[in-house]
């Protein structure tokens, strides 16, 4: 499958420059069919039997796809709803204590900052902030936990190596699907990405990565059915799953599965190398041109994230999509944000900058 | 809309006697046809503007529909995926600690289960167990939470009625859609059930009530986005929303939250009165004919559950299916369960009779 294959993937580029992926990512039609077949089965057979060994085999599969897409072994993964929702269960279950202090960026999502904030507000544990490149220099005495982006969701910066002893949790909604990750080399204790955004999967459906020497000290704060092994052993501590599958959330259902595997099978036959690769090379592009038409690029990595200034983010973003052109503006930021995935192409950009 | 008419929105029931609400409901049509549209809207639009503004108007009709279906005011209901998940928002959030115990019955579902396991072994709060008919006797000084069944899983008894300062959390799995209710009347700190049960929402769908008196004790251990009123506030704890809505799932999504709907405006439009007392109606109907026919049922109240003693309830149930007849096996138990709503009739009971 060739650029312009992968791109016909997605209906949405019959009319529109889609470049909001940080967001939502396109939807191919795969995804669609593969919905669809389990709806059918839903709706004319009942969510019974057969419904469940599809459900099972695809939770199975999309573990498997989510694992190789972190560079890590699927009994690393658990299977969330969304990056938000794999932050939280990691801020609650550590234990954290009055005292005890968290870590973090001051240009995180609320997706990190809901669970530290509920963190404070409840244990009495205290937040500290400092610029995501400068984190390291920060971390004290009393840091239990890092928490921060892996690719920051304003710019596109990455966040800095870190050494030391303090479990690190990486926001990685804008580096699943986006960048090459190899859990063992970054070095994170715990990493939760989304399946809505760079996997063009569903909304309700995201990851976490447990390394598996932080798993016994992560309590499943929420532990439900699917986080049992043995089910019918109810509060025998032993009956839980043995593997990160103890932290799956009880949203999971075969319809998601299915669209999120779709998506992922329609990724991986372009092959993610080529996937990465292509909407790195795009997305330096577009900063280079908007640079070279006198704007100003936000700090940046070699990620598939490109914000630039503008005088009023909130009213060009909707002139743009008037347009034809989807693009982010960033609440309380002087930004605007595109998403570059390998599903765009130069047309994209060129439409962007004449619309801008 | 008379029952037949309402039976055919069903396309289940062209082949199955579908007993099995108590897992997941029947899935109407119309259910499929709102999840069609959004996801068209998805596909070739994005998930962008549009689609959001859908969003955002679905998941309020949503809280306003679970809260007419609970009794409840919309301001003190929260969206989740489930009744699992509401649970283990409660146990979570009450700040609760080694020496206090939580109350719970001896035949709860893992859902239930789960989350006090998690309480114990993370904090080391104490469970203790009794028969639901008796756990009023057993509340002692140290309990801090009585969490319990309102309907029973496994053979559809009731629980009792609770009087006392300590709070009461009901899994309301059974409870939804299948009885009437009156959060007011029930008395109860927290009410978690489900979307996909009698509720014939898709999975991923549930809501937690929480009494107004109790809205401030219960921390929002899982603060998303869609907690914050205003997300831009990041760390300010004013900024969370004031209604039980800063306790919302980040999972939601259009998808869900259109099909949810649909299927709950076809129950209203059949009136949830009639809907509660037809299937009152048909599940006493069954239990009278299985007790006629020789079987031991097990203790009910008037709800929708009808659980029957089987010699062998795995290799049952696995006939019975083969013979075009839905009902649950419940590990561990003696019971073959059947879950009768109004969408069923005399037909699928007689099936069921023929075919045992």
């Amino acid at each position: 499958m060739d650029a312009a294959g992968l791109r016909a993937e997605f209906p949405v580029f019959a009319r529109v420059a889609y470049l909001n992926a940080g967001t939502c990512g396109p939807l191919p039609g795969a995804a669609r069919l593969a919905l669809d077949e389990v709806v059918d089965l839903a709706e004319v057979d009942g969510r019974r039997g057969a419904y469940y060994d599809r459900f099972f085999a695809l939770r199975d599969r999309q573990r498997e796809a989510y694992a190789g897409v972190l560079g890590a072994a699927p009994a690393d993964v658990a299977l969330t709803t969304s990056t938000s929702d794999g932050v939280a269960r990691v801020v609650a279950g550590l234990g954290l204590a009055a005292g005890d202090e968290i870590l973090t960026s001051d240009a995180e999502h609320p997706g990190v900052l809901g669970p530290l904030l509920a963190a404070r507000e409840r244990l009495g544990v205290t937040i500290r902030t400092a610029p995501l490149a400068e984190l390291p220099d920060h971390v004290g005495e009393r840091t239990r936990l890092i928490a921060c982006s892996h690719v920051g969701w304003v710019t596109g910066d990455v966040a800095p190596r870190f050494d030391g002893d303090v479990p690190v949790l990486l926001d990685g909604a804008q580096g699943v699907g986006a960048i090459p990750l190899d859990m063992g080399a970054l070095g994170c204790a715990f990493y939760a990405g989304s399946g809505q955004k760079w996997l063009c999967g569903p909304v309700g459906t995201g990851m976490l990565y447990v390394a598996p020497e932080h798993r016994e000290r992560l309590a499943p704060v929420a532990l439900s059915y699917v986080g049992y092994a043995d089910a019918a052993r109810g509060l025998d501590a032993d009956a839980i799953h043995a593997t990160a599958q103890r932290f799956d959330t009880p949203a999971l259902s075969a319809e998601t599965a299915a669209a999120a595997l779709a998506s992922l099978d329609l990724l991986a036959g372009f092959g993610w190398d080529a996937v990465h690769a292509r909407a790195r090379e795009l997305a330096g592009q577009l900063a280079a041109r908007l640079r070279e038409a006198g704007r100003t690029v936000g700090p940046r990595g070699e990620t598939t994230l490109v914000a630039w200034e503008d005088p009023e983010p909130d009213a060009t973003s909707e002139r743009l999509a008037a347009a034809g052109v989807a693009v982010r503006f960033l609440p309380n930021t002087p930004y605007l944000r595109a998403s570059v995935g390998a599903w765009n192409d130069e047309d994209d950009l060129d439409r962007l900058l004449a619309a801008l």
